[in-house]
């Protein structure tokens, strides 16, 4: 079926069809451990209507469908299990309008998230979902993604307010209005939102935007414990103090930060944190915080006010992940992601910092404390199959710990396919359901096949 | 089908069984126009075990079911369009568990509003989402509702963390953890809120709590026109000022809400405002609000400070539409509730505003304009089918307005019977995609049969 599906394709886009071995295999590549084969074609569709005519196509002939945002992702979610066609959408990027007094913007999935807050710089408006990485839009909403501001602008679920979708068949639809809320129907714009390219192709997203805060203001500071850090957060959150920012560092990510990107914080744990509002507002909010952390016994408070000294702050903190890479020459990552109630957080990061200290394995923590979501970014020799082992252990016990605390598996990097295992675990029956919902929309099952639901005939 | 079906559930509830007319007719009443027939039977079950063997007995034997909350839904929501059995909710009202750490609580959907509010008081919490009417926990998620808090503290979807819901086979499933985000798999529990006992019936809820705020300030203010107080709003949200309630209330509205709860506002247009947050902050988005409403020619504004002041306010607010009810003896009331971007609230609402006064009906405007949010209360003579007539074609020429300003048919209440006509307009081939779920995870067809998706077969 490969071969006709193929001609069709070509003959559909032109010299935006390629089989050419490196572009394939640029669509095989993840910044993980995971690995597949090549897919057999990669397209690069310009409008929403090529996008569905590319889904007739491979409907036809029941060839597998893999979107491609900018590859970031990093569970394997858009890599190709089966070969079949992946789909990039870089040249669907741009700002299709903006609308200032509705707080709105209208994007091509393609377009990323830096591209898009530049464009949008003049409007005093910006899109807050900041997952550190470039990453697009379409693979942002596909994977549900968030990052350092959830705490206060919430996730990928709040930032979309409706969708253009291609389904299996090539229908093309309309999730959601302009209107700030609807109770008109099931809610299928959350349905695609992390639904990881297996349901639809999102060709178009209506995003929230937020204005510009006029003040901002953003701190470091020591703490003699992990526990302690991780109380003063709680404490934080609990106090209804709406942090923009609240993340944690363990000593080990704090090297590997300072080693990166020469600074010079003492080897302890940490949080960064930033402040937005009015004027007045972000210096009530900073003083708040303040005496909290202070009850905490917290050391080296340092304030970075200026613009300068805040995105030296944030990039140190976005390049943590090469930064402990670095720190481990030739090692490979495996990257987890577990999120619990925040009363949960200290038991959850404790438990876990004694579990790697025992395995041997280097593995700094860090996270987006305010949601009660951190990463141990397990750095194993890439040779060594005794590292991965382990590391895998590791992994699931971080994975059933969670689950344990009433948490999730994932909190913003998705399922992918190296999640898929703890999927039972963590839905039980709700598991089939998403299956039998997955076969609904996708009975020929051509749309991301492998990932995410139950296999196709358990489902 | 229908009586093995009644004696099966007769035996597994005893005396929580009734087919007893008065317990039958209640089950299909509303506080609207619209009218079914009865239910077969009423059932009151205490468990999610007993839930999901009502289920299961109906799957058998292709009974209806729909699911009774409080039944103050404005769309004919819970009236049986095809007999069966109506699972009425009161006797699951209890609260499960509440975790102030994590600012969760657990409940039975059977809980109202109120009680839950009551049972919270002493923890320091509170449940922020306020229909007014003192709704069901369970219908509230079921139609998605929100009210006048919806602006500062969203609506059922962002205050629904989890679900625990019985599926049309019987099957109980959870859905969401208690961590405050996930991206792993489906968001299930978007895709039940809102979906109206059509997919499930909800068994139990885990709920996000807010801290009851330090400070809270009213006020009330008048306007020279209607678009003097809609442009106030649109320039208090676009400011960011987190409002935590801004209502509108027109002309007719003020006078019957003068009538009703003996109060002695000008009538002219009027918005009713609060604000939530610390002493400080309560001031200053006060007084940040002031310069707004100033700057819009607003008269008589008058602080409600005292608690006692405050809830009288609220209380007629919230008794607007037993008021307008009550302006016109005899009537009933054709209630719409269309939402819209923010920049288009002026131009529906007087466009609106016009249309009713040409048609010669009374038709109160009022509505949680924060959010785009409007209702106009149609008040026709029971008796008079020219009435009903043309309060329908105001309706639907509200509806197809919101559609042509890219807003929604519906922002709070609902599908139901009501607006079923308006689905295919409003979503194109995505409500046969909604048919489709609805097919895939109930195929006899037993769940609330009727409402919300299209017809079956054309699924
Ligand atoms: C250094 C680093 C830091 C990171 N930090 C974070 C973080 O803080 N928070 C976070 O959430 N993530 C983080 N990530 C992960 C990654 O950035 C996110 O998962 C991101 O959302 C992926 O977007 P992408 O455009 O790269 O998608 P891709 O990797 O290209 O694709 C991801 C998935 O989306 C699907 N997809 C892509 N486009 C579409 C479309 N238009 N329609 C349907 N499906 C589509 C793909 O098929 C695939 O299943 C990080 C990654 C790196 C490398
Ligand atoms: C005076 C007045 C003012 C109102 N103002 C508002 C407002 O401001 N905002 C707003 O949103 N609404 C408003 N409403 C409408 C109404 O209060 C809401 O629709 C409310 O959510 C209905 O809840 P209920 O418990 O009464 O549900 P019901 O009317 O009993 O049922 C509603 C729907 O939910 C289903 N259902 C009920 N329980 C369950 C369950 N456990 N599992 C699955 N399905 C279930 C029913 O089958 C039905 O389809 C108002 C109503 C009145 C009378």
């Amino acid at each position: 079926m490969t071969a006709p599906a193929l001609s069709a394709l070509s003959a559909l886009l032109g010299d935006r069809f390629s089989t050419a071995r490196p572009v394939c295999a640029a669509h095989a590549q993840s910044e993980t451990h995971i690995r597949t084969g090549l897919p057999d074609a990669v397209v690069f569709p310009e409008t929403s209507a090529e996008v569905a005519a590319i889904l007739r196509i491979c409907a036809a002939h029941r060839l597998p469908v893999i979107g491609w945002g900018a590859g970031t992702s990093l569970e394997g979610h858009a890599l190709p299990l089966h070969g079949g066609v992946s789909v990039d959408f870089v040249r669907m990027n741009r700002v299709l309008s903006v609308s200032p007094e509705d707080m709105l913007v209208r994007v091509q999935p393609g377009i990323t998230r830096e591209d898009l807050n530049r464009e949008l710089r003049a409007t005093g408006l910006f899109f807050p979902v900041d997952p550190g990485a470039n990453a697009s839009l379409g693979g942002m909403a596909a994977t549900r993604a968030s990052g350092t501001t959830a705490v206060r602008y919430g996730t990928m679920r709040d930032a979309v307010l409706g969708l253009e979708v291609a389904l299996a068949d090539g229908r093309l639809i309309r999730t959601g209005t302009a209107a700030p809320k609807s109770s008109a129907g099931y809610d299928l714009t959350a349905l695609f939102v992390g639904s990881e390219g297996t349901l639809g192709l999102i060709t178009e997203l209506t995003l929230r935007l937020h204005g510009q805060p006029e003040a901002v203001s953003a701190a470091v500071c020591a703490f003699a414990s992990m526990g302690a850090a991780v109380d003063c957060v709680i404490e934080t959150i609990q106090s209804g103090l709406p942090m923009a920012r609240i993340e944690f560092l363990d000593p080990a990510a704090v090297a590997a930060c300072n080693a990166h990107a020469q600074q010079n914080l003492p080897l302890a744990p940490h949080l960064l944190v930033e402040f937005h509002g009015s004027p007045a507002g972000v210096a009530e909010q900073a003083a708040r915080f303040g005496e909290i952390a202070e009850s905490h016994d917290c050391t080296g408070f340092r304030w970075a006010e200026k613009p300068e000294e805040r995105s030296a702050l944030w990039r140190m903190r976005h390049a943590a992940y090469p930064a402990c890479l670095a720190s481990r020459p030739g090692a490979t990552a495996i990257v987890t992601d577990v999120c619990v109630p925040i009363s949960k957080l200290a038991e959850a990061v404790e438990e876990t910092r004694a579990d790697i200290a025992e395995s041997g394995i280097p593995g700094p923590i860090l996270g987006h404390v305010g949601d009660g979501n951190f990463h141990a970014i397990l750095l194993i020799d890439s040779e060594s199959r005794a590292e991965a082992a382990t590391a895998k252990a590791l992994a699931s016990r971080m994975a059933e710990r969670a689950l344990r605390l009433g948490g999730t598996v994932s909190g913003e990097h998705g399922i992918g396919m190296g999640k898929l295992a703890y999927m039972q675990a963590e839905h039980g029956d709700a598991w089939a359901v998403m299956g039998t919902l997955k076969h609904a929309l996708d009975p020929d099952n051509i749309l991301n096949p492998g990932k995410l639901v139950p296999p196709h005939d358990a489902g």
